[in-house]
């Protein structure tokens, strides 16, 4: 069974989560709190061994009683999420993704991808997950991104994974998937936001690259961090050099971004996580 | 105020602690705790903001109580130990620990440093710490630890740390310090046990090498692991070149193995370690 | 044009190479060489530009002419290799590999996979490459590597690769391919040779894992070794914990293994590589 | 024997450098060299075994007509440069520097310490190094600098360096020393330029630190890179417990960069460096 918990904190919640699982027979295998003492906030995730006749939603209530109003609480979130991933052309993080689900090891469900140019629709036909083309071309964005929604919304869905979408979505989108929606940015952000980043980074001579997993929020490059990865470089790297040992780095981050949220293990506040890793 | 908790693992010990705390209106600043679940043991450490009339001594009772018995508990541990350097020829972790002492940063005081050579003794100096050359030269392996530890006695010390003391020490050396000899070694064990790592590596042609900071038991290079760290090689090494990245290494390490062991952030058993990092 | 040279080494190696391609108005737009002054080696590796009349033969004529004899010289190597893959049942290694084939960036063909458990197959099948089933049980080990060279000798190829392949190989079936079996081990040699690697890793409580892609030789993980990759664990990683974070490692180790082999940037000499990342 | 060379890239230019060591009989112990193709620079740095009748101003002589007009070429640049330290309160990169320095590993001299503090004046008298304290306070900024510029210019110095020294240079000041200062940034650049970086860094909610040594131009934290490393970080640290793992990655960064310029492994040029590690 697992318990995640995201509320105010006050004095003496760990002891009152811990007693209530005592009392109630539940043995508490793994537990990781975390308070935030500047915001005054308490994040705890609890993998628990429930006994014979543990109720889900006597829990919760009691749960309820024993913590701050407006706690945040989830029993046993959906272990298999549903997500829909949006592409342009790359294909590794989206190939990365199609096998994980595939052998059932992502903790989740890839429902469709959503591509606005037609490259990836053969990988995802081979695993079986269905291909939409929802071009860009000719369409002002809002009709691009009307047509997005409609597509995406044929699905139920956890999260929008964004594998490498080229395109910037609009505040209005966004809004539509508030902290569901993972993008994997082709730099060590906040260095190089925007367009770019591997030219930005030649230009710089910087001497180590990288890759930021972040949900999306309406200022660009901005939303909140969940993972980031690193390889060094040198001199001898070309702007395609570092594409490509960048891809490796990208493919990397959001597979471990994914885990990480897929698992319940991040907490989102302000425009910060808590990782429990 | 610190307290560490070692003792046998049984239902309802996070309750019971953080049930008590509350009681005693000390808050929970921070609490890590671990379960080896095939050993049955509970790791605890809690940073804590203790009540006005919190009796550190009443606190204990209060934990024997409600933990098994032989519970192993400190409460605010020493937080300036008192440490013995033992070395060899080589300064890069000797300097490191004498700069972090000289600045009060080291977490301990250098009560002495004894040498089997002469040359660290101006570096103690400068430091105005205390050097005793003990040469093993011309004398039994049993003379020269007979004249080590009458030099090591002669201070009250809670660690002997190896800074690249290139002797082996027998059993009945090691057996008057049970886990509290910190050595650093010069490869990334259990890869490369025994003398001349680096020439090993260069022949094994690894490509990556590391070092290892563990506490010293009878069994030569098998002591509990406390910290590893690595860094990158290529076929350009030299043994020279490889001695010299991997000095680097050893100093970090032995810095951050001694960082965790001072701040009591590491536990002991079996042959392993809890690291509350 | 790629050009790669491994012989003896004599004064003036790099002047006779660069003053010939001058000569022949070929423009060397990257040389990497090395010098294993132990052993009196020479390695060199080109990228080239060559002439409009450049002809390759005369060139491999001509560098015959100023290099040692038995200099060992490679003129534009199939940049296309040709391999074969050995799996058992686990997916990460093999699927990435297939997929890289796919998009045709792996650097080479993968011709057939072989497989002693049927698992695989149905991943094969979606990338159409051919999947052969040979079992190893109710059969001599001599009976199964017969079999298996039957099915491999079906198809030209440059290199085998064992993806996880679980089953240790005899010296007379290793013999038949000198350096061109690729095998990744699970740990990091050479600490952990043999059986469950992760197993003895969390026995010994060592707080870094990783992954080795090394040649096979008869010496049972005693090949030389070409990439080496690690990740920090700590106490909290159970067994299974260590071998999710290891399948990570060992496909992104073993991937930039084949890319450096199939580029032709590895030179094997005695247990050792020498690598132009 | 050393000799390095940066001028404009044209054809032949190995195949020239190396066939006049071979006609000198001057033994090449190794070689490396990189052309930047867009900006059509060469650079090369070789460790040689020169002849016995080798004459360096002989040679000189002769690499200026092999090589295009305005090459910079130095041959046997001092192995034992002399440095001038600035720094104002914090330790841990001067006593890094200070160790190096007096275990002869440094590869330069310190000539002197100038502080705008006086915290650091006793560390300087243990190892016998002059301290000169130049306060900014009451002072205008220029001042302040003309102060420090008498000070510094009592010493011959190849390199200036900033080991943490909190004030930003002007201009003017930056102009008398191009490419000779040298300064440790605390923060993985270009992210987190100017003030506060861990402060930044934490309100970011990176998962990742870092620090850049870098050559000072007028552009402030905008001039050459030489070296950056980093380290993993989490929701759990605090800014001082970024601050504390900073100060360990500030010092092995700083000393990794040191080590490049003071080998006369590091070319500069534009905005960038070649670093021949």
């Amino acid at each position: 069974m697992l318990i995640v918990i995201q509320c105010i904190d006050k004095v003496g919640l760990v002891a009152a989560i811990s007693g209530l699982m005592e009392k109630e027979k539940i043995n508490i295998i793994s537990m990781r709190e975390h308070v935030d003492t500047t915001e005054n906030l308490f994040f705890a995730r609890l993998e628990l061994l429930p006994a014979p006749k543990t109720d889900p939603q006597m829990l919760y209530l009691a749960l309820q009683q024993i913590l701050p109003v407006d706690a945040l609480i989830k029993i046993n979130p959906n272990p298999q999420k549903k997500i829909v991933v949006l592409v342009t052309k790359e294909y590794h993080c989206l190939g990365d993704i199609l096998l994980r689900h595939q052998f059932k090891t992502l903790g989740a469900t890839v429902q469709a991808v959503v591509g606005n140019h037609l490259v990836l629709h053969d990988i995802c036909s081979k695993f079986n997950v269905p291909f939409h083309y929802v071009s860009h071309e000719n369409k002002t964005k809002e009709d691009f991104e009307a047509e997005l929604l409609q597509t995406i919304h044929q699905y139920p869905l956890d999260y929008l994974v964004l594998a490498k979408f080229m395109r910037i979505l609009s505040p209005s989108f966004v809004a539509q998937f508030t902290h569901n929606i993972i993008n994997i940015h082709h730099s060590f952000l906040p260095a190089f936001i925007g367009a770019n980043p591997y030219k930005q980074a030649y230009e710089r001579g910087v001497k180590i690259i990288g890759a930021t997993a972040h949900f999306v929020t309406n200022a660009l490059d901005e939303g909140p961090i969940i993972v980031q990865q690193v390889a060094p470089i040198n001199h001898s790297y070309s702007v395609t050099d570092m594409v490509r040992t960048g891809k490796e780095i990208e493919k990397n981050t959001l597979a471990k971004a994914l885990q990480m949220v897929l698992e319940d293990r991040v907490f989102v506040y302000n425009n910060k996580t808590v990782v429990f890793e």
